[in-house]
């Protein structure tokens, strides 16, 4: 018997319709047979679409849920008011079923993070927070921890950061993850008062840890997941995306004035540093690993993210966060 | 008559030797006939090097100063200890002729920051900083204050950032400079504690503020002037160059997979973002602008670096950023 993956995704909250988007999650249960999905949103306008589009699945189920969380609400007072969005009405379903094994959303993240935080609560004792997960140059995936979550932080956290970012990488296959610290330098007396007490406490973790990572060393270097606060993760997330577009724009205008056809190769440089075509950022630390799409999210993205979950679900992220989080004591006695 | 700039060069401290970057230097006076410099290093290494070459100025004048501060050693210690390094002769120089106009050197950044501070002192209050230059997508120039020097810093330091980023930008030729701050999120009320302080700050400060602006907003923005602490500017300063970097990498390797000739396009997008032919970062707040070239300089950054000196004194840099400061009382009443 097949194992079947229950995922809930909520359709709303994005820039684009619902609709649009639940083409991605038809195009996911499409391609993986073990996958079953919630869809929430407008059940009445899903179930049309789905006829007209003649998408037939014994694998979805919709979650009625009229009403949308923006991204230019107050997350708390939507959270608290909008109890029929597709986001309340979805997590509230991950709460109470404990089969299913991930959330999946495009609306905005602060929503998403007082949902998860009310609704899921939070796993052992640790801080939720953004990973993002990166391809290097060399096509070996890295993780950045925290992306946002967390904008002012104390080191303890950190270190928390480190251990999930390490739980995620050993679920997408990467057998000892190694640990760097985002610094303004690599020896460890250089970096901010809580960066510098972060690489004493990540020094006396037990982790892998290589020491501080700076930003020219991230996608040529050798750490798997980088540890920073959110504000810290944020600037350097937007930044590699931003800089990797400017050059591509760059090579486009180039090109056309040398007369070079590059155009395949900058269409592959684009997809590998868009938001869209990745596979958006998980929340950690809440009782369900969530991924979260960008705003900007097309069918695509949906189709993504929804594979990342799965792929997640798959290989057991969140036992291997409890395992990270496990006192050692048995193992030093 | 014209007037003559003076500049003072320290050649050592770098990774290459003296006499290398010693190239440099004369080939900026070879180009610019108003040029002075004074040359700080081993007087009868360079001497001999100079008639060597061939080289010979009049408007060159070795100072003997055959210590070297390394970047391994800590820099209060160095600049206690050796009074007779390039850099501590340089800065004594500097401090007792009023005649020259800035200062340049390719040595330890720790180690001129507190020559500077200790040797010339800080102008007006003000915490003194990095500054770099940076040419956005469209080829106009950005800056980002602070590169690195205050790692942990208050909010009312972010806003003198700003009126130096300023003074600077009006030295290269812009004239009503835009700032923007670097934070996490587009939204006035996202950032640290810090970041959202200092956006109210900027919003009352009367100079021309466009808001925050994120990592992927940088080099194809609107904000002249890009503000933020030293931690995070050098995050985002190194994010930049590594992710080009990383991009250009990438290129290359799918243009010989593809047999396309790109190696023009390639080496243009390289020097556009490599550090080296880059103008070098700039101290700024105290007495004299100091330009620091990276610690791998060649030549060609010294070549560069002088010239960048040479153009700022000829822009009044120093009086530009007294004019920023000046009390605004009479303009208001």
């Amino acid at each position: 018997m097949v194992k079947i993956i229950k995922i809930a995704v909520d359709l709303q909250g994005a820039d684009r319709a619902p609709t649009e988007l639940a083409d991605g999650a038809f195009a996911a249960l499409r391609d993986n047979k073990d996958l079953f999905l919630y869809l929430c949103g407008d059940r009445a306008l899903l179930e049309e679409y789905m006829k007209n589009k003649g998408y037939s699945s014994e694998r979805a189920e919709f979650v009625d849920a009229p009403e949308t969380i923006t991204n230019n609400e107050d997350p708390a007072e939507a959270f608290r008011i909008k109890k029929n969005s597709s986001l309340v009405k979805g997590m509230e379903l991950c709460k109470s079923d404990p089969e299913i094994e991930g959330f999946v959303s495009c609306g905005p993240t602060g929503a998403i993070f007082v949902s998860a935080m009310m609704q899921l609560g939070r796993m052992a004792n640790v801080s939720p927070m953004l990973l993002v997960e990166l391809k290097k140059t060399d096509g070996s995936p890295i993780c950045i921890v925290d992306c946002g979550a967390n904008v002012d932080c104390r080191a303890e956290k950190l270190v928390d950061f480190a251990r999930m970012g390490i739980a995620y990488m050993k679920a997408v296959g990467i057998s000892d993850p190694s640990v760097g610290l985002l610094s303004n330098g690599a020896e460890d007396r250089k970096g901010s008062a809580v960066v510098k007490k972060a690489n004493e406490l990540l020094r006396e973790s037990g982790l892998r840890f290589l020491g501080n990572v700076e930003g020219n060393g991230i996608l040529s270097g050798n750490a798997d997941v980088i540890v920073c606060d959110g504000f810290s993760g944020n600037i350097l997330l937007k930044t590699i995306e931003g800089s990797a577009k400017a050059v591509i724009a760059e090579l486009r205008e180039m090109s056309a004035a040398s007369n070079t056809d590059n155009d395949e190769i900058i269409r592959k440089l684009y997809s590998k540093y868009d938001h869209n075509t990745q596979g958006g950022a998980v929340l950690l630390g809440t009782k369900l690993p969530i991924i979260k799409g960008h705003g900007a999210a097309t069918a695509e993205t949906v189709y993504n993210i929804i594979k990342a979950a799965y792929r997640l679900a798959e290989n057991d992220l969140a036992d291997k966060i409890k395992n990270e989080f496990a006192p050692r004591t048995a193992a030093l006695v």
